[in-house]
């Protein structure tokens, strides 16, 4: 099996700041960058459609002068026709030199590189993990706050069901001195397991509250998610609390004026549009900076490989 | 907001002459222009299907050196999960250098054109806008006839809703000479606001008349477009009327010799097939202008926006 | 018309030596390749998804340099809007130097090539040819055997509907002493016409039999294909026979040694992934060659296009 990122924990603190580095000196010296992948190929199979995922990956797969074969959604696939996981990414393995895979099933990608000859990123399996998500929080943080430790880190909305959550907790208890502040209503409180086996096992301290306003004032980062309507049980429950996880200037008049404020995108309405003037408003950057670390992604695991 | 190409009325009469003297020169020396985009990137955003709208951008840029991103229909993109067309530009400005874009809605380009920092080109909003046919237009009739002034414009079919038509007639409205003759059925008169705000402002002479047959010989130009079926009232009128707005080889008998006959495409039974090997048939050299329009759009948008 | 691959038929055994030629030199110095068709575009044209397919023939004309335009299903496509294919073939000739098109109804790819100005690569129409699949069992065989004639070729499972099957009993009983043993159950033996015209007419021998395990000795080649649940009359038929037509190690037991086991791919369960590890196993070799019989292909067609 080659080096595949299936997992954010599959690196190593120190792997994840040479990616940083990489991506730093690609923003810094992009030409130097821009024919190192010429006649290599990246599969994007995206069993499930993701625009903005896919297309940052094509796009890096671009910017480093390679090119893109792929399918942006099942109906479209062999797999519709009943081919196994393990069997695409054979046959995938002929054609392309690194896959990027989306799978509405948890462990697809897992499989997909147990069988693949070529690495496997994992572009998001159903609820489980998405590590290149991930890695653009850590480069967007690394690059607003020029360190990753020591910072109170607030998550907001639905930390039950977000896996961009997740991963992004086990990836900043990695680093000294984080302090989580988790901010949801009671319904979608962060599940017990990952306390437990992230924040208790590590000693991390963290508070949880339902109040966003209450903890502003202590924040250096803000990561919003979103509340989805079909996670509550009774409409009631939804229409009380959806308009308290909704970022909107005015909630802002406590905040640190070098608060940094994130969210994975695409939103629908948790961050009024009237924030994206903010200079504290960095979810776009967060996109950008998404790119620059799956050419470093692209470039480390096609190296580890031997393909370049 | 970049210098974008929303609807054929932003372009000056100098403009429009600049971009096709760019595609006679691409079309006289394609060597020439085979590296100018190297590393660049367009993202093809359409939200409804297009095949040869899009495939027209897509070799466009290709020709040129560049590269492409992109979706072609909206269940694959980021729409389907909520997000606006203002941050799918935001986010699209990260990943490329120039937008086209598709969009079932009215006015969606410019929206995505006021929010992305990089150029946007309309591929079509719904009924309103479809300028980079009218650069195909344009190209076809000036190559064919020498000039874009002094013609007899037929334009058959159906005038109430085909967005080309407006889009076309508002082009040619602006060159010396010009003069339409407009043929449809009552039912798909061109609107009464066209005339007045583009024709009847203008002093633009034009007649109207449902019988092709009968001002044949006074045109230069016959651009036909599709009638159909559901946008008649009944049935019996849809029956009686669609043979006459049907071109056949021997309709042509009392034409000019040197009659330009063409088709936005694509056509369903509009132009006959026999007629496609007369010399007069025009429809397909349309296609690979617009290719060449689109070039020459693509190079002068990325210039203004200081990327070339 | 220019010249095109529609049926396997339609190449002499000297150009499909050829193909295997340049296909080898291309494996042996894939370097020489790279940028032979930079600045050409293949466009493919799926009118049915067939990713494997699709992907095998954007890989093979990147790997040789050039670019890709297309769509992976009819839904995308200008067909949904009525257009003809021959008016696609048209219109695509203005975008592109190549076409592989893949469509539900027999036939269409000749019309294609009929109209397009371009060389046309059928990529399976229909239950009708699938030649480019043929050309990668070719390779496969010839690689594997060192030749193509005396070999007893085994052929396993739907013979009626397969189509793979049909060019390559046709392909193969072009080289000296080939000997076929079909192996299917009475409901899916091969058409009588398929005999008579290919079998018969050439005095090939072979043999039809429903027991895999009575002839498995004499086999060089087992080409196994898929048999479907809804190709049979009652369900308990299908229950009834579908084992015995699905390859696992212990039916392996009295195989030659040397025996070469192929599937055109995607596979259901005719094959158990046990098998996979066995040196006896050439399914995946088989996608990987077709990848280089398609780069000699596109390369074949371009030159006597006078595109390269």
């Amino acid at each position: 099996m080659k080096r595949s990122l299936i997992a954010i924990q599959d690196f190593s603190v120190e792997e994840l700041q040479e990616l940083m580095d990489t991506a730093n000196d690609i923003i810094a010296n992009p030409a130097k960058y821009s024919e190192l992948c010429r006649g290599k190929k990246i599969a994007t199979l995206f069993f499930e459609p993701s625009t903005r995922t896919r297309l940052s990956f094509e796009a890096a797969m671009l910017e480093l002068g390679g090119a893109v074969i792929g399918f942006s959604e099942a109906q479209s696939s062999s797999a519709a026709k009943g081919e196994s996981v393990a069997d695409t990414a054979k046959v995938i393995s002929c054609y392309a030199d690194i896959i990027a895979m989306r799978h509405p099933k948890e462990g697809a990608p897992l499989v997909a590189a147990m069988n693949a000859s070529i690495p496997v990123i994992n572009a998001g399996d159903g609820g489980h993990n998405h590590p290149t998500q991930t890695l653009a929080d850590l480069l967007t943080i690394y690059r607003e706050k020029g360190h990753l430790g020591n910072l109170t880190v607030g998550i907001c909305g639905d930390l039950k069901f977000g896996r961009t959550v997740h991963s992004l907790i086990a990836a900043l208890s990695r680093y000294e001195g984080v302090r989580f502040v988790l901010i949801s209503p009671e319904e979608l409180k962060l599940p017990s397991y990952v306390k437990k086996e992230i924040l208790k096992a590590k000693g991390i301290p963290y508070v949880q509250t339902t109040d966003l306003e209450a903890v502003m004032p202590e924040l250096d980062i803000l990561y919003m998610t979103r509340v989805q309507r079909e996670r509550f049980f009774n409409e009631e429950d939804y229409l009380r609390l959806k308009d308290s996880y909704i970022l909107t200037p005015d909630r802002l008049y406590n905040a640190k004026t070098d608060l940094c404020i994130m969210h994975p995108l695409p939103r629908v309405n948790e961050i009024s549009v009237a924030i994206d003037d903010d200079p504290r408003a960095c979810y776009f950057k967060q996109v950008l900076y998404g790119k620059y670390m799956r050419m470093a992604l692209i470039l480390k695991l096609l190296k580890e490989a031997g393909t370049l």
